[in-house]
């Protein structure tokens, strides 16, 4: 019977909260609460937005987004006995939807607003709203599909240390300094504009503020990985940085494709996660999980066994280009591939990508070695339409 | 009861065979033997490097190995009634292995003779032996694993046309100009050196040497696409570039994980094929198949649902500098991620990365939009260890 | 955003509720509520005992349980134009637990009071409390295990014509009318004891109560099937044989063995369900779905893919005599070597016999033609201990 | 590489092979060969009518099969060190067709010779052949369906000890004696009319011919155990009853459906298998693996996830009658149940049966403890037809 240790009204954006969660990464955030080791409980999640998105035919919401407001967290957790050297084992036990609040969004974001994987072919804002029926999603934007859940939390992840911290502001400086007005950018950088920080106030608010790293990438202590498999029944093993890791948790999709290639996203959801914490001392050397987390997923995922898959390799299809074992190149040429046929079956491009975003589509790196065409493939399960899909 | 149409003898070269297959593209390289729309055959195909590699305990012909000389094909098969335009639907209805040769190999290529995935991490070359049990695989060379097998062509494809042959040419070429000296090379382009083209002699072989694409990279033909998922029992859809699509295939996997990332491969065989074709007149269009093919795999891949999952993002573990959403880097991290830990349970790194290589390892794209950094997962199955491998 | 029509007071009898449901079958009960095809809806449920079983460490009340008082039913619900004749089309869209309640129960039968599938070999009531953790289960009687749950309603069926009602008594009453005596019994007749009947009173509900069926078998109207496949996402499809249905439903199960071997039961828990209703008229006739209900399973079962298996025949392991291709039988032996085996584990037979009924276990009718020994098999994944538990 | 220890010409009969297999079950048949605990080897197997039933349109073979001819067995394998109480661990490692016979059979016995499960409702002889079209089957006989196989022995087991030998023949003669006149017989006993026993000759062949138990029905040693999960990779624990153990394998399916239904059997083909053999000392008392096999399957099944489940009840479809808890009684009314659906997709009633038999449907004990109503269920994976079959 795990008791709810972070409450949120989703009515009120995450600053107005009883205790405000956070967008950003930082040490220095305090802890919402704190658990002993084997401790479960829930949390409560806002949707990674914070509330900017509508339950609506319009897609406006999409192209004027706040993206310094992102992702709004639920956290920090502190564990009691957790130092740095451990392996944080985070248990997903559960993931659900509010019964008062049963939908989600996919979105296209446009090219001068975030953009997303094939901004290239798909510049323009565009949206899909994702009605859940128990554990199947269905689309009146997206008509003929319906597929089971696969829910996750987009972004888990604990507290970096100081060091760490500097380093990530390091090296995404140099990599945005290449291209300052890149759009999209080529990275974002500490900025206090829209900064939620938990109950820190005054002074050091402004410090964690223009120190704290933005929550969209992935990193060392995991954050934004968006592995649709990371679902339930999932086991996390967390390299820990700070004294108390420091877990946060938020980003819940109900559904997504691997890649997220919309950027915005997956099926972006506000929910709640019940989640169980150990410890393993001195687990980062001795299992030398350092770099990234690693983990073991659960047992419960959809039963989709009937795929039609798609190849692409790394030439670029706007220009001939050949490109050297690019693995991005090549799983966009399968992506498009997909887009393309998904059009025969009367779809519009917007819809089809959605799709690929939405719903539980594999990406495997297929072949990385021959040189110089790297082969990805998108696999798409036949049985999430309500008709026979394949050519005759 | 399907015939066998293409026969070889294990002991010889593919030159010496009754009838030579091929290891270069052209459409000129005439049919071993032509099929009608419907019929099914069965097909021998030797190994990819044609003999260079003993079953010992040497690394010595991996280093060694003449590159020139992959991948040795059989066919091409002229499918009747096929033209430009249309689609040729293949069912790999099984794969085998020879009684008197139930062995493989994995190798990771020395740097300066084409090199790996992680040939900064492992610049000199290595090989395993596997052993088949049925459908089991083990190796004297990476103990304390076996699985089962699932079986595939790393190659199949069609004849290019004579236009998409040039543009193959020039693409490749224009790359490879832009570092000739690099090792490994950006591209390999058409060379006379090693080259089989069937039954083809004298002028006609010069020319068809001379222009034949290699077959390393996959492309819109299909070719090496390296797919472990493009197992028994799955059906591909081929666009047709030239009359009677000229169906050729070799490689035969009996095993590998994705990405292939020794580049030698998945575990190597030869073996048998049994094929069935058929015709989807003006499909291309139809279905928007054009660019690559596309396929359905089969219902019998093995059911391992167990694994455990490293991450990786998209900065250099070498200089800690950050690339700018790079699949290849993130699934680079993944796989030493894996590697690191797969050293804990006392394999050396060659042991391990050899492993990922021919395991039935998925290679996922996971996040592919989230500024600045991609993320990759690698997973392995955990149940193909003799042991419990989770950390505890 | 499926609204809760069946709202429960779990601290209360079924008949002290607000609307009480019913546990007797009979087509005069009264609807609960009405819906319109196409609806969705919650509805929350009792565990099938009224409450009379304690999350405690004794089975007294296994022992003296009151068994007139079960199936207590969620229902009945009317769907408006269902008509004698039509099929019911019901997707099970979700089932889940009451975060306050996370727990369930199994229970062995005393031999003097309903008894079980091993009463011969376990005269004596057991208990075993199994705690949720999210979509896991374990128990702290039955230590070593923890197993994902399949959640499925062990009893939803729809209303009996007055003809079929009938039936029923007769040939059940024949069936008793064979040994009256008989412990446990052949057969439980409608009795006024117990029974709850939703708002009927006075001398409708002594008529209804001396003429309604029991609830324990399952029938033609579906009823106590307790198939743990019945499971999320499932489609059943219901022959109609009163006007509107009237389905009900209860006995939710957190997971259960094939069998449901010590009666009671599963892992029995309140909880709620979403359901959809639909009506494909006349559709009893067109798919001869007339004396049974059939049904698709839902896409996210537990991916428990290893097993260790064992076998039975149909010879009386008691006396050693032979029966004809009696599956009963053969399936009592693969239990009792099964819990052969696990005794070897250290478990008590009663823990044993407990984990068969509780886990996934699968049961099948391997052979049944090869006289005179049936022969069925009773699979445990062997992924839901602890430890490995094959033979080395 | 496995080396082929039993070879078979298929065109000849069991007794005149260059060394004959059996069709009895006695300790005194000697071994035909015999290997060390770890050998893998090949053994060629033929289908168990030996050679009675024929690639063409006509039921006729099937009416008048001879059953006293039944099962033409490959073996025994003698394996050394092996001694009763001790388990025999079987790996079977592949099992393959051969490439001169890729068909087999499939066929309803008449009620007078042999009969089958649902003799009463289909008396009369029928036949289906299966084509092989690599790891598919398709029939003429029942088209529109197209499945992976899922190969298996359907016969496979030790030679019982002299005691056990009694055992059988006392019990089952019991049986027998209940009624001497019923067609299908209650048992088959020993009869020396059609026997093979390997070498043995004279008066030797007489003595064990009299005392030999038929090869019918499963039993302590394994046997004709029917079961379709036993397939490639799976590992059988068998007790050992006398030295050696005197493995023995036959009765090859291609496919069959739980519960081999129309007796004539799964998809019967000639084939071969590759074991490998281990012992575990003491093992029958270590693990109580004493009265049946117990396996662990293999990890390669069909990856068939989309089923339509019938139900049935214990009451007696052609008088009304109820039983108790009967099992049998479920399991026919959900095939009933199954057939008719069928029915309406224009099958006959004769295909839709043999299509039960011969596909991959599981065949599942549901509720066996539900006074008075056992309740079964058969499962058929949806995806093997050529239309979508679900009411609509």
């Amino acid at each position: 019977m795990p008791k709810t240790m972070f409450r949120l009204d989703l009515s009120k954006p995450m600053e107005e909260q009883a205790h405000p969660g956070h967008n950003r990464w930082h040490p220095d955030i305090p802890a919402a609460f704190s658990v002993e080791p084997g401790a479960a409980f829930r949390m409560e999640c806002k949707e990674w937005t914070d509330g900017q998105i509508k339950n609506d035919d319009s897609a406006e919401d999409i192209r004027k987004v706040d993206l310094e407001r992102v992702h709004v967290l639920s956290g920090p957790v502190y564990v009691n006995g957790a130092e740095p050297g451990d392996l944080l084992v985070v248990d997903i036990l559960d993931i659900g939807t509010f019964q008062e609040s049963e939908w989600g969004f996919n979105g296209i974001f446009a090219k001068e607003n975030g953009g997303s994987f094939l901004t290239d072919h798909f510049p323009e804002a565009a949206k899909s709203i994702w009605d859940f029926e128990g554990i199947f999603a269905t689309s009146r934007h997206v008509p003929g599909v319906k597929f089971a859940g696969i829910l996750h939390p987009g972004l888990i992840g604990v507290a970096p240390s100081m060091e760490l911290l500097q380093e990530w502001n390091r090296r995404e400086g140099e990599l945005k300094a290449q291209d300052l007005e890149r759009v999209p950018p080529l990275a974002n950088l500490p900025t206090p504009e829209s900064a939620v920080l938990g109950t820190v106030k005054g002074a050091e608010f402004d410090r964690i503020a223009s120190e704290g790293a933005r929550t969209v990438p992935p990193r060392e202590n995991g954050g934004n990985c968006d592995i649709k498999n990371l679902s339930k029944g999932s086991k996390i093993y967390f390299p820990v940085f700070v004294d108390g890791a420091k877990l946060s948790v938020g980003d819940l999709h109900f559904s997504q494709g691997d890649g997220e290639i919309t950027f915005c996203g997956g099926i972006e959801m506000s929910g709640w996660i019940e989640l169980k914490v150990d410890v393993i001392k001195g687990g980062m050397e001795k299992y030398k999980i350092k770099t990234n987390p690693a983990f073991k997923p659960g047992p419960v995922d959809p039963l989709y066994t009937d795929f039609i898959v798609f190849e692409g390799v790394s030439v670029n299809d706007l220009n001939g280009k050949q490109h050297y074992l690019d693995a991005n190149m090549a799983y966009k040429n399968a992506c498009l591939n997909a887009i393309e046929f998904l059009k025969t079956l009367g779809y519009t491009g917007e819809q089809a990508y959605m799709l690929l975003s939405s719903a539980p589509v594999e990406g495997r790196v297929a072949g990385i070695v021959d040189i110089p065409n790297a082969c990805c493939t998108v696999a798409i399960p036949t049985q999430i339409f309500d008709k026979d899909i394949l050519p005759k």
